[in-house]
């Protein structure tokens, strides 16, 4: 059986950060897209780009390459875009999967969702570089990507880019709840996942927002689709197939 | 050194769903048993079977069998029963190891340890069907057995049978509470069983209520008898043994 | 590149016990140490030790050896001595690992941080025995040291010495909160340890006590060094490189 996946990344990536995970499920029979969201783009203008300029871009992707039944997995920020996708064109999905992603309630922002001292901090870091917000090093390497070496954090440091943060404030409309939505939702959870804390962490706080999901869970950081892509895309599968 | 096994199974199963996992402890030259409890057996009058008449034929099984020194093993509903048995015949039992089971106080049923809006799904099914329940499929397939594929959850969703509601609706009568037995207590957590909540979830809410008991986790869902039965067969053995 | 690692025991433990680990340490090109703390050594008057004796004997064996840019590595009570240690001598930390151990607030002793039966056991136990205390085996071997089968339960048990009573019930002195100390920090989580029951457990209700920190997990009991000394060197490394 060859399904069809469609990766959406988190902030600060690219779809290019997710093509060894994509291969590893191509490898399995799949069709697999890993477009980069508006907002992520060399040259887009992160002054400006909100959260509905980023979905309407993953829209858009999934309507010009006329994807149908898509397995469509949005990982970290990237659960906000996907959970917009499906208000959107849901008729187009076969399948909702979040990676230690953002499940928002009507009207919550992804700022709803995380504690008040990275609130705190993104303000102030992205009043100083035009609403453009980057991630402090530290925090990457202890908290985001805490299964690589010193080496491998670098290197990988190095391949972010500046986020658009209006798509970290603006409020998302779901005009009807995730959990009623006709298409099947997985929650990939990995566990030592520390980006969010653990006392306010991903799941069970997020993903049972979702109703009736299926849980997956493999070890990692929040960065596992770079420490370990293969391992990634075995979750995502089993997560993604019916 | 030979140790004797006696492992009760959960709703909607019987004891031959349960052989594989046995048959993996015998391999490591133990003695097991594998009974079908009252209201799961062919030909039951599924409308009348009650908790007490489930836990009676258990106790019946071991003393017909003559059964000592017992490691008596339960699996999420089953779990009613082997609290029970400890009530009845605590003289023959050395250990009880609950599997994602539930661990009653005393006066509650089965349904005073799950979520409301089950609850409320099992009444109707019961209602609807002479005091006898099925599980949904999809709930099934993603909450139960959520570490399978689709061809698996069918193939075993087709072996169960329909379950007693009385059963669930039974308080249970603990004259001594279970965590002052004078038996070993151990707790078996298949970690990604979502068959409860992980926000409502089985350890540590409901395993903390055997007082000084031993913890073994092991990776799988609520159904890993089906996906791994080698696998939770050493879980039971590490649980199990002095 | 070498590192130095100094691994500070837990209660009822010496460095001896730690040497497995630190061998498969030194087996990856670091220098390891494992002193035995005051209080614990042969012939040390356990009615009398306190926290601070403890803590300055491990200050004192850092002086002594001259160490600096060191990994210093708490398991469970060693986290209320390395938490001492990094107050007096920060100058020759490069980072805090704390192993399933405690974190304290300024004026917290390690009573504070367990169950209110843990601490009417120890107590009864100390006033028993000239304030010194030990292990019950049934805790030992259900609640320490799951993982093992019996006979390791029971020669691990034969190893332990009666642990100095004051050194739980002393306040530590901070003049700095830890998470404000310019050394990382890090948190080995053994994800079956049940010493501190899970309702009540070390991560990340301790854990996030550290601010900034890097969360390391792995399968294992509290007694991890003793049932699989080199996946806990791993697991260590992993926290304690840079």
């Amino acid at each position: 059986m060859t399904d069809t996946y469609v990766l959406v990344h988190g902030a600060w990536h690219t779809g290019a950060e997710l093509e060894p995970v994509a291969q590893a499920i191509r490898a399995q029979g799949h069709h697999v897209h890993t477009p980069t969201l508006a907002g992520n783009r060399p040259g887009d203008d992160r002054s400006r780009t909100g959260l509905d300029d980023a979905i309407a871009s993953a829209v858009d992707y999934l309507v010009a390459h006329d994807l149908r039944e898509v397995r469509l997995v949005g990982h970290s920020y990237g659960g906000m875009v996907i959970s917009g996708v499906a208000q959107r064109v849901p008729e187009r999905l076969r399948r909702l999967v979040y990676i230690n992603a953002f499940v928002p309630l009507d009207g919550q922002s992804l700022n709803d969702m995380v504690p008040p001292h990275y609130t705190a901090l993104f303000d102030s870091l992205a009043a100083a570089n035009a609403q453009a917000v980057t991630l402090p090093f530290p925090i990457w390497r202890e908290a985001f990507i805490n299964d690589a070496d010193l080496a491998q954090a670098e290197a990988t440091y190095a391949r972010l880019n500046p986020h658009p943060y209006r798509t970290f404030t603006d409020p998302i409309r779901l005009e009807r709840p995730l959990h009623e939505l006709p298409v099947g939702k997985s929650y990939v959870n990995c566990q030592q996942d520390t980006a969010l804390p653990h006392s306010l962490g991903w799941h069970p706080r997020l993903s049972e927002r979702l109703g009736l999901f299926r849980l997956v869970e493999c070890p990692g950081s929040h960065e596992l689709l770079f420490t370990d892509p293969g391992r990634l895309a075995r979750a995502v599968v089993e997560a993604g197939r019916d």
